[in-house]
């Protein structure tokens, strides 16, 4: 074993040896230290970044050039997933770009308004007065009394710990308990009536964000939402950089599955705290999430689920007690994970599917759920069809070089007229540009010709342009840039641009949507024309502009009435589910009519691609590809 | 809080800090210190007994020298439940008498020849080959393909840790891999063929001892049984004191249950290290046992068990997944409970009664299984009736003066002609007397006059005997004694007497289950006459010389022919509930018919009771209920 040398990581000031050669995001990693790496530590973002504070700064190399810009390179800023330890230093982590406004698509929908949606969520509570065993009615037990007291029932199926609490339960209250049963069987009891205490949550766990809903089974309301980033993310920002992580390495599966179940559990205390609810009661729980974030949930290694041809380890709609998934709610809770329909279309499409009803329409309908990686559903009662679109983190502003979250200081609408005029999120001094932003901002720069329909910034032709314009159309450090703002208006200290690298990320981002959504079309012989509506799901979706993101061919060209935002459809879906169990079948049976196209198993989705990743007008895929990364 | 002295307990030489006033039982006790304490801590037998090496003596109890005698006490003997700490002192913990003789009674039934039982076992292993998902079969997954292969079956079913296994396990061995399941349930998937290995356990926990069976499931086959005492005796050697020290207690009842995991564990590991088999191959596993040990091994609290109406918590059929229990075998292994028919009529009846075929039969028959606590089974075909007898430990041995297991040593067969005549286990100096053999001896001396059928020592008319019987006759330390062997000839080097408080307790325990046939009998209308068989079950019933127990009134009157030795009857019954689902269900049906009789509850069991404790010749019960304790 090589000697280690002493690394201290600030703000955090912990000092761990490190043996030469390693990288600081590996160290950092295997310590416990958080290193936000949303590429899962390819060089490919800069979210990685650290400041070399003391000890000899290791020669940068072309990534970070790339990534950080010659300024902080020479300024000692290195990416932490492409420099090694040389020797003992101190080091700072930057700190991700301020995340505090982050917001929860709640989803409040009003289920008790809503005759569609039965509130038959399988939950019983039920207060009764259970006889005590005595020398009369000598032939019995404990058990057997409070289940006839129910009116029947199986004594083999109640939980151990619940056996084990029952005597005492029993004789503390005279024999009045309340029972609570799902699907028939028992899973707790206690003593006096709590019979009104009956909640559920639900929860869609996304690769960028978890959020949770807490319900009264009973009347359907909404009683807390709470929500959080998936704190996986410090292994990789998109979900083929989590499965590298977790590759073939149970330890790595460890962390990524332990992160999850924290964050989960701290979004349930949270909830209840803000209800005033006991965890205890909570009896029912759903959870909508894609593939990964399923199969990373339960323990599974989902190195498959990257690899061709990503078949999940299982789809069935999966139940189990919260106590075997460490879950802290009530030990004997049912836990429901909705069906996986294929591949990467998920549960949480299963759960869009469900809150859109696109299943009961008569006419052809789209659910678009743009997101690390898109889902694209389109059909209708007679036919349904599903794919997924691996869309990468570039639309949530991730990858991009001025790229953030859709926060505080986030340009998220840009006009270009005989100049640019940004609007920021929280009217402050613009600090980045969010996915919603950049969107706008491409199709407001094709419609100036500051693009051209390959996605080329137009630096040659820019003398054609208006001269404040023109200014901001630049190439430094080798590469053509448009400056949104320029340094004095930055909350940032330097000009805020879009890169050509910018563009490129974001034409590939939008092109998998795009040739998702035209697949489907193809496949189901549908032309734009018979589409009657399109549905956004998503948090992202909920944020776009439509009129840009058709104008930049990121939704197919159908009348702007036609395209609606449906909010946070996967949470609202499992809402349904844990509310209703017909819902929940619902889902099951579903799961196992819907077709899943798989692009890349398809001999012609490679033209349909390379068309989707262009902009509307002249034809350019040849120039593009040769200009993507 | 009152200052702690220091304690050394000798032979295992640790010191333990421990609050004057506390008895060195329950300080050695909490301190995870084993001394044996058969009675529960009560001073009613002599197991716990340490002597003082350092330190002051406390003064004895009447305790100490009703069961040490004087001379012990004089050399500093106590008994540990009864004397207090006072001060730092050092103690030596005294060994039980040698348990290495113990024998288990192995009960090795041929299943191969009996065509009676069929090989059912509910657990089936198949080698298959299952597809991978690929490409042009995309809507599938792993677990789909692998159900596929087996005929299909319900993905949701499959176990979470089995899930996690299946991607790597199938892509290891291309898709051969075998599948266990139970009753049509996944519960494991291996890779290649092991097919030809599918083993189970039964194990029978007496109060007294545990034994363990394993078996090849599909032959049939015994492949090793092991035995050990029940590790739980040092919390008391009878149900009633367990119960008392589990009482309201889950610190304590954890123990019991620790320890009685802890001694199965080690069976298992035994058995198969005996059979060169490996616990993972262990996919089915049935116990039977009293309901206090049911309940015990459950984790469920005895404390209701043990008062009046002595209703269990449950008793239904349980099965459990063998992980849910800690027991190191398959994970996913199915423990199924036998069903517990009412009140200290346990599961272990069940296997006896599984076993005997009594419910087949046409005729009337009976069995009684012999232990701390009788269970006694009487019926035909058409009826079916159990009442349990709470014997205590004296037919075993204990709370008897020089009584002792029926192990190296002990007296196990007496005659009295012009001299006694003992024969021992060993043929070595005798040591003590065995349960058997305190049957055999009482039956002889009442032959010989030396007692009289209401249980007392004949030292009035002691002059009316052969002169060397008339010497063993005596009164010392105030209480009358027969002494079965003198000094010299001891292998103790004391005289080993019979005393009147030895017959006494003997005269409880025979009462209890001779009332308990009585009982039946009665309620069911039948006579001896009636009784075509009367079966012996248990380790002990196996022992007794069967004339001696009917002269004493142990057992009926019947001709001997009519009475027989059936071995280990609960722990067959529980291998053919193992070996087969078809003997599994039966329990669970029969366990719903067997009318239970509550001795405590029947208003004339009190008149029964005390005609059962006298011995068979003039009635004398008012006399003997004087000079009962």
């Amino acid at each position: 074993m090589p000697a280690t040398v002493a690394v201290t990581f600030e703000p955090e000031g912990r000092t761990i040896r490190v043996a030469p050669g390693e990288t600081f995001l590996r160290a950092a990693q295997d310590a416990g230290i958080d290193v936000m790496a949303t590429c899962g530590g390819r060089g490919r973002c800069h979210s990685c970044r650290i400041k070399i504070l003391k000890g000899t700064v290791a020669p940068p190399t072309i990534m970070d050039t790339v990534q950080l810009g010659h300024e902080e390179v020479r300024e000692g800023f290195r990416l932490s997933c492409q420099t090694p330890v040389v020797e003992a230093c101190a080091v700072m982590v930057m700190p991700p770009i301020a995340e505090g406004g982050h917001q929860i698509l709640s989803c409040a929908h009003d289920f008790r308004a809503d005759s569609r949606v039965g509130l038959d969520s399988g939950v019983e509570k039920r207060f009764v007065k259970a006889r005590l065993p005595a020398e009369e009615h000598h032939q019995t037990s404990d058990v057997e009394e409070t289940l006839a007291a129910l009116g029947g029932g199986a004594g083999e199926d109640v939980p151990l710990d619940v056996l084990r609490r029952i005597p005492t339960l029993l004789r503390e209250a005279d024999g009045a308990v309340t029972v609570t049963t799902f699907r028939g069987k028992v899973i707790d009891v206690e003593s006096e009536d709590t019979s009104a205490h009956k909640y559920g949550m639900a929860f869609d766990i996304g690769t960028t964000s978890i959020v949770g809903f807490l319900m009264d089974l009973d009347t359907g309301e909404q009683l807390a939402a709470v929500g959080n980033l998936n704190p996986q993310a410090v292994y990789g920002g998109d979900l083929m950089s989590r499965i590298a992580f977790a590759q073939f390495n149970p330890e790595a599966l460890k962390k990524l599955q332990v992160r999850v179940l924290a964050a989960i559990n701290a979004h349930v205390k949270e909830a209840c705290d803000q209800a005033g609810v006991s965890p205890a009661q909570i009896y029912k729980v759903v959870i909508v999430g894609n593939t990964c974030m399923h199969h990373v949930f339960l323990g599974i290694d989902p190195t498959h689920v990257g690899l061709a041809p990503y078949a999940p380890t299982v789809r069935s709609p999966i139940v189990l007690p919260a106590k075997e998934l460490h879950l802290r709610v009530n030990p004997n809770a049912a836990v429901c994970f909705l069906p996986i329909v294929a591949g990467f279309v998920g549960a949480d499409t299963m759960g869009v599917i469900l809150a859109t009803r696109i299943y009961d329409s008569p006419d052809i309908r789209v659910a678009v759920d743009i997101g690390t990686n898109g889902e694209v559903v389109m059909g209708s009662r007679r036919r349904l069809m599903a794919c997924s679109a691996p869309a990468g983190p570039a639309l949530e502003g991730a990858q991009i070089r001025h790229g953030m979250r859709g926060a505080m200081g986030a340009i998220e609408k840009v006009e270009i007229g005989g100049d640019v005029v940004c609007s920021v999120i929280g009217a402050v001094p613009p600090v980045g540009i969010c996915g919603s932003g950049l969107i706008d901002a491409i199709a407001k720069m094709l419609d100036a010709k500051v693009l051209d329909s390959s996605g080329l910034l137009r630096v040659e032709e820019r003398d054609l342009l208006p001269s404040a314009i023109r200014d901001r159309l630049i190439e430094r450090d080798g590469e053509r840039q448009f400056v949104l703002v320029w340094a004095p208006e930055s909350g940032k200290g330097e000009d805020i641009t879009i890169t050509q690298q910018d563009v490129r990320q974001l034409q590939l981002a939008k092109g998998a949507i795009y040739s998702g959504i035209l697949m489907l079309e193809q496949v189901m012989g549908v032309t734009n024309g018979q589409i009657t509506e399109l549905m956004l799901a998503g948090g992202f979706g909920n944020y776009i502009n439509i009129a840009s993101a058709v104008r930049i061919h990121l939704l197919p060209e159908l009348p702007v009435e036609r395209i609606t935002y449906v909010g946070n459809a996967a949470g609202l879906g499992a809402q349904m589910a844990l509310l209703s169990e017909t819902e929940r079948e619902r889902a099951t049976a579903l799961a196992r009519t819907i077709e899943h196209v798989s692009l890349a198993a398809r001999p012609d989705f490679q033209d349909v691609f390379v068309g989707a990743i262009c902009f509307p007008g002249d034809e350019a895929a040849g120039l593009l590809l040769s200009g993507a990364e």
